[in-house]
């Protein structure tokens, strides 16, 4: 079979490995080019295969590939768009195959999570129904770690190894100001829905720290946070609260909707840190510090999780093994094999049973108060935080790397979003 | 001349290598045990001195106290409380000597910011106006670098560091995002009075980031920011701004001041960064994020400068010895030799001329408009942040020092406070 060219393309929010992950597929494409003859990236995700805006890979050097194992975010750009149903918009799936078509495009790799995981599902199945030959393999990617079927997810174990190591920092802090000033210090985390991320602030109990996670799956009961809150200020001295952006009251509203206003009248944005600060504040009077990380938990490759470096560039590398072996609509997961030692494979999930499912986080690893992690579910998360990869610095700062992207000449018509 | 014992305490907000001076100090005591007999740590700062609250550090292992180097935050327990004039509050002097006094204290060892220096500048002075003999040295510590005479402060530089660090991470998430979905990220730092941490976000122009620094040296101008956020999300697609804390309008109030309120009537406090970030969202429309680092910037010593953590222990070893050689009344200095190779000794400054000066950036380290910094800041600021010294880490997490912190026998009746 002559070689044909595979597109690649990040999609969704980025994470601090993605690019260990395009690292995988492109180095290992570079390997076969018998088969593979050249990776095209899109340029912003999908959008550059729709607008046929293709990113020529082979252009960028071996030293430069190498480094996106070390770079944060994602070197080609990401986006958010979801391709509707073949049904609702069969344009796009006909651009698609006449972009495929014109660039001798046979391989189609998305890197996302479980809307991207959609989107190629539907990629997938345009060989049956619009005729045109594409596998289409999903590289799992998402901080929230809420893909199904795998184990965990490449992103996660370096913003959980983030937010357990900033949260303990942060708690020494304000352990040793808890005397004259600061009691409390709480730190707002990703997780909208599941809460996988708040969960890591709780591995700091078995650091001596008393610690409190406010999940997305538990419904916030003001009562009994502030009576948690002030039996633990009692007995330490201080309290840190790991709260997840996705916490919310019984009615479904999140904490941080508090339907304030600003000085103009419009409704003021703000986080669930500081609703959650002031609550206490109010109830129980203690001076509060409070923190925001935000990008800053899933951009910290300084902070890397060595295992999960591992695994982002593990399943880039055993996409492209899988599509050269015929697969097609799959997705490679990460199988534990045994968690201490921790030891793990590469397995391959059905596109069709990963898209559109959330995994949440089980109820038996929240503790039955509601505020805190179970042993099984630190059996669960440490092995996903071991080990440091710490990216080179030069004069001071992190050396990353920034693509050339070049772009592929254009062979088609302009096509409208 | 008979060993006398010493008194260390730490005071005001903590930092990633206040724990480093406290290091140099104890190790450096436990070399000249025929003149120091021991450390006795202030429980809690200058408090644990009023109320006879004294650690026994001879208590802590050789190890744990080599563990304090890359231990962030207060070992001891910090405190925010500056006494008052000899003539406004002779009682707490007069507690101080007593104390002293029962416990053989001949040095005294306070590690601190502006406030401290002043602390410490006072006791220094019991020996002439209540005749009791003490050494009394100052071991500069502050993530603000606002002491003045020393070119920079132990705690600056790593704080600098993990700013530049993570807006150059969470620069690159954006810059990935921007197509379809965020322009704009906001990060908001520390810096009540002085810029000198903002300034260090300002860094990250140089790795290709289009960047903007609001500082509190600078009275915000709107029109003219928003001008500049829109040029910059024209040309690049996406802008990042750094904002200190203490950025504020022409009449002295604080960004982060919006007068809202929240469902009860309650004034909000926010942040700066939310309030710049909706203020361009609602001017230009762009998506945004924002992060707020509060205490994660001064507690990240896994991100610590090399030469901070050394500058930190050098201070405190310095302090030490300076007292040995009969000093009074002073403060251990950073004197930059060079610039390019840095080269740096350490020098001292008479508490006088420390106390209660603060120093802000100078008008030639900001550029013209107001919004970045110049290349001589740059050759000021990267020095300070070379060089890595990560901790250990233990099972994914950093393996930082609790000491046991003992109590020394009280042998006075108690004081209120």
């Amino acid at each position: 079979m002559p070689a044909k060219n595979a597109f690649y393309a990040q999609s969704g929010g980025v994470t601090a490995v993605i690019n260990a992950s395009a690292c995988g597929v492109i180095e290992t494409a570079r390997q076969h080019k018998d088969k593979i003859a050249n990776v095209y990236a899109g340029r912003n995700g999908i959008i550059g295969a729709l607008t046929e805006d293709l990113i020529d890979t082979s252009q960028e050097s071996d030293d430069d590939i190498a480094a996106l194992r070390y770079t944060p975010a994602g070197a080609f750009g990401s986006c958010r768009y979801k391709l509707k149903s073949l049904e609702a918009n069969r344009r796009e799936y006909e651009r698609l195959i006449e972009v495929f078509k014109a660039h001798n495009i046979g391989y189609f790799f998305y890197n996302g999570g479980g809307d991207s995981a959609d989107t190629c599902y539907k990629v997938s199945q345009l060989s049956e129904t619009l005729g045109y030959p594409v596998q289409a393999i999903h590289v799992p990617k998402t901080v929230d770690n809420d893909l199904p079927i795998t184990d965990n997810c490449p992103g996660f174990g370096s913003v959980a190894k983030y937010i357990a190591t900033s949260a303990l920092e942060a708690s020494f802090d304000v352990r040793s100001m808890a005397k004259t000033s600061t009691k409390l210090f709480v730190l707002e985390v990703m997780g909208r829905h599941a809460g996988w991320i708040a969960a890591a602030g709780g591995l700091i109990d078995d650091h001596g720290i008393p610690v409190l996670v406010l999940f997305p799956e538990i419904e916030f009961d003001q009562d009994r946070f502030m009576a948690k809150v002030k039996a633990m200020v009692e007995q330490h001295g201080y309290c840190t609260v790991v709260v997840s952006e996705g916490c919310h009251w019984p009615d479904g509203r999140f904490l941080a909707e508090q339907g304030t206003k600003d000085a103009f009248g419009h409704a003021q944005l703000g986080g669930a840190a500081p609703v959650v600060a002031n609550m206490v504040k109010e109830a129980l009077g203690y001076k509060f510090h409070w923190a925001v990380a935000d990008y800053l938990q899933r951009a910290a490759r300084h902070l890397a999780s060595k295992t999960d470096v591992e695994q982002a560039y593990a399943t880039g590398k055993a996409g492209v093994e899988f599509a050269l072996a015929g697969h097609n609509a799959i997705m490679p997961t990460i199988k534990r094999v045994s968690s201490d030692p921790y030891r793990w494979e590469v397995g391959e999930a059905p596109l069709s049973e990963v898209a559109n499912v959330e995994k949440f986080m089980p109820r038996e690893f929240i503790t039955e108060d509601g505020f805190g992690i179970t042993a099984a579910c630190k059996e669960y998360l440490l092995p996903l935080i071991q080990g440091e990869d710490y990216p080179p610095f030069t004069n001071g700062l992190p050396r990353f790397v920034t693509l050339k992207n070049a772009a592929v000449e254009k062979k088609l018509a302009a096509f409208e979003l």
